[in-house]
């Protein structure tokens, strides 16, 4: 008999853990260019219900009475386009990959693969924007980008990865504000806590940390399983920085010339690495059944050919009452394995709800549930057995979340003293709050002897009364910090 | 008042007028970078419904008890690749666009940005595949690729383009063949014919029209306004080629090692240049129903403030109607604009069916219909208006495939004359059904002479007694030249 694949546990190898999983569920692969990544039928129809779910809060949200609707930029952007915004060339071309040969000539001007699209997008913005009825301008693309990764991890940072990138312009810096807030609040947050079941803080970056050429970027964060954070998407209120660069300008209501105030935000399948990393355990990958591309296996259990007759002709059935109530199942019908090998390939593979059947099962009226969150197993009335397994669906999402957001609870914690946020970071992780006076300087001292930094500064950051953590003046606020990915 | 935007008729320059179709009813858009092209969102909206029609269809299928499932493989192909396979190195490397630098050092080896992804899918197969079990793979992916072009025109031919690329392995040469053919009939052709509303030709390349390092390029073949043909979609049966050069092997059911017989099958953002170029007109563009992001749109014709909230208070009844056929509608409330600029506007812009409401259709108790694809004005009860929008909606996609097909069997002719070919593909166009040797010196010298090749083999060829076309030697068959994009 083939033997289950085996995954390292957590606490042996929190790294190769992760690794494992990604890649004996076969979610992606490591391509033959270093860096890069293939990702697996098993791991893209994850990706494809995520930017499904993104795509549909995109595609519903808005400002001004517009909504945002999709587009497509080209891959190449002129190197002279990124040299235009200051802060955005320091911060993209070190890590851009670089075309200089095209259709067997060497080319006049080198063409960077976008690293993200700003450059490209707004030179269009400029032909397309010239009078305030052309504003808001609500654009967003699914698109891959590249940027080159000196230590690469599958999914968390690959030189090439997917992402959707929205881009708009508006006539006010308000209503700019109020779009990447917005987007930050219905689109990201509301996914990644109701879909993908992880409880996000969210708040503004510090200026350290603000995306190349913005104003303010705007982000949540996640709690992975080591206590390190995971930063899960950012929007930037980008001023009118790009503008200048790129001349975008409309005549308002005045007739008068203006630069547009714009916004850029963007998630990535950064987030199904934050999805593996959240929630699962060393028996593989544990899924949130609305991102689960299989939510319920049956495995039919027998020893005869009389049983295996029986036994199929009823799981055959639940199959299809199953699928009715819209839930998406799959009946292991697979001849060369057992089904204790069967039960374990199906938990490595994060379905979330097992059932299996067995004659005694049958003669009993009922089948086993086997819950991949908790391990529990339960037994339903067989007839009742499709309805019950939804609503069994609808408690693992609820469940996994409560679990996570426990987690997050129980690795928060306040210190107003330097050595034990020192300790803290070091040994549990976790994010610790503490009081900061909102200074670069002590920001970037704890960083080097912590390697802690401030993940945010929270929207609703609690005030305080304590000196800085790491200096003797005084803070305004707490703010968590925490070793990141 | 804004003058509506001019479009260039098909008789004065067709060529301009199918440019100014996509540039004036913003579907495409020349990007920085000569060769590429911005997908504006209009455009982009009808290849969201295109390519999740495409989609469908591809999940659907499959053979061996197996169907497609969606995958994703990197940008980035190593030099080495490209070269295993010696006539897809020499098809290919010429149209490439070279990365040399990446994080800010010159590589080892030189990058290719994918032209088509065979070499690097294949290359991951080789690790993937190792028992008959494993077979067969079918694999499917929707990417941007790169093939540099000398004389692009938007969609038709453009550097970066957009394609769904399936690459398959098979047990036995027998099923990829199956497959092949299969995903020609059930994808492409229902696709092209049932949503796109093109009629097609169906048949193999000839030998020197094959996909370098095929065995057999099967395809389809439509027919544009200005009489000149239109690759359409491919799919290949590749052998064992690939499997030789990228070592794809398995292990067979007696247990000895074997090469894997392979596919690949590909449409792209072309198929939007073939969609307005097969149904539009000197008014703008002419969309299918089933293809169109606005099917209807309802203008509202007032004078009064009076007749205006009588005329919007039952226009807004009927969008509501009819969004709940689900029919995706649009009320133009635009006070910028008068009725007739509007009619123009949305003409231009290709909406199926626009829904005039005035106050005089209101007292009769009837709205007006305007057709786009005939330019008929017909009237409906007010009451009925939603359910009849639905009906006309699907009268429309059914004319306009009728109306391709005439004009595909009116432009379609045999001659058994070298002379008359030469004529009717100089001057009317379209297809001309002629006796060929099945020679490739034939073939070259009709091409060299008249710019007309050999469209296809079709799976049904007409048998004829009659000597070839172009030499004194018997032909078997009919094929079809014709002058191609």
């Amino acid at each position: 008999m083939p033997k289950a694949k085996e995954i390292t546990s957590r606490s042996e190898n929190y790294s190769q853990w992760y690794n494992d999983i990604v890649l004996k569920a076969e979610l992606a692969d490591h391509a033959p260019v270093r860096g890069c990544m293939v990702i697996r039928p098993n791991g893209f129809a994850i990706w494809e219900k995520l930017s499904s779910e993104l795509d549909r809060r995109i595609k519903a949200t808005g400002v001004a009475g517009r909504k945002h609707r999709n587009a497509y930029f080209p891959l190449f952007i002129p190197e002279s386009y990124l040299a235009r915004e200051a802060e955005h060339v320091e911060g993209f071309v070190p890590e851009c990959a670089v075309v200089t040969h095209g259709g067997g000539k060497e080319l006049e001007e080198k063409l960077y693969i976008r690293p993200t699209s700003e450059t490209v997008m707004y030179e269009m913005y400029s032909k397309w924007i010239s009078s305030y009825r052309d504003l808001p301008l609500l654009l967003n693309q699914w698109a891959n980008v590249v940027r080159w990764e000196l230590r690469p991890r599958l999914f968390l940072r690959t030189t090439e990865f997917l992402w959707q990138e929205g881009h708009t312009a508006h006539e006010t810096h308000e209503e700019a504000i109020e779009e990447a807030l917005m987007i930050l609040r219905d689109v990201y947050v509301d996914t990644v806590e109701s879909v993908m079941a992880i409880p996000v803080l969210r708040g503004k970056k510090t200026p350290s940390q603000r995306f190349p050429g913005a104003l303010d970027t705007y982000c949540i964060e996640a709690l992975m399983q080591d206590g390190k954070a995971l930063q899960m998407g950012t929007t930037h209120d980008l001023g009118q920085n790009f503008a200048r660069a790129f001349n975008v300008r409309y005549q308002d209501r005045k007739g008068k010339m203006q630069y547009v105030w714009q916004t850029s935000w963007g998630v990535s399948t950064r987030l199904i690495g934050a999805l593996i990393m959240a929630h699962s355990d060393d028996s593989g990958l544990v899924l949130p059944p609305k991102l689960a591309p299989i939510q319920v296996v049956i495995v039919p259990i027998y020893k005869s050919d009389e049983q295996k007759q029986k036994v199929l002709e009823v799981a055959t059935k639940l199959e299809k009452e199953i699928l009715e109530t819209g839930v998406s199942v799959e009946l292991d019908l697979r001849e060369e394995f057992k089904p204790g090998y069967k039960f374990y390939d199906w938990e490595m593979r994060g379905v979330p709800l097992r059932i299996e059947i067995g004659p005694r099962d049958i003669e009993a009226g009922q089948v086993t549930f086997a819950h991949r969150d908790s391990g529990e197993k339960t037994q339903a009335p067989l007839a009742a057995a499709a309805q019950k397994a939804a609503e069994t669906l609808t408690d693992i999402q609820k469940g996994l979340f409560e679990k996570a957001k426990k987690f997050l609870d129980e690795h928060s914690c306040e210190t107003d003293d330097y050595e034990e946020l020192k300790k803290i970071t070091d040994e549990s992780g976790g994010f610790v709050w503490a009081p900061w006076c909102g200074n670069q300087e002590c920001e970037q001292r704890i960083q080097d002897e912590t390697k802690a930094t401030v993940r945010l500064v929270p929207f609703d950051a609690p005030q305080t009364n304590a000196k800085c953590i790491a200096c003797p003046e005084a803070a305004s606020m707490r703010v968590p910090f925490a070793k990141a990915y």
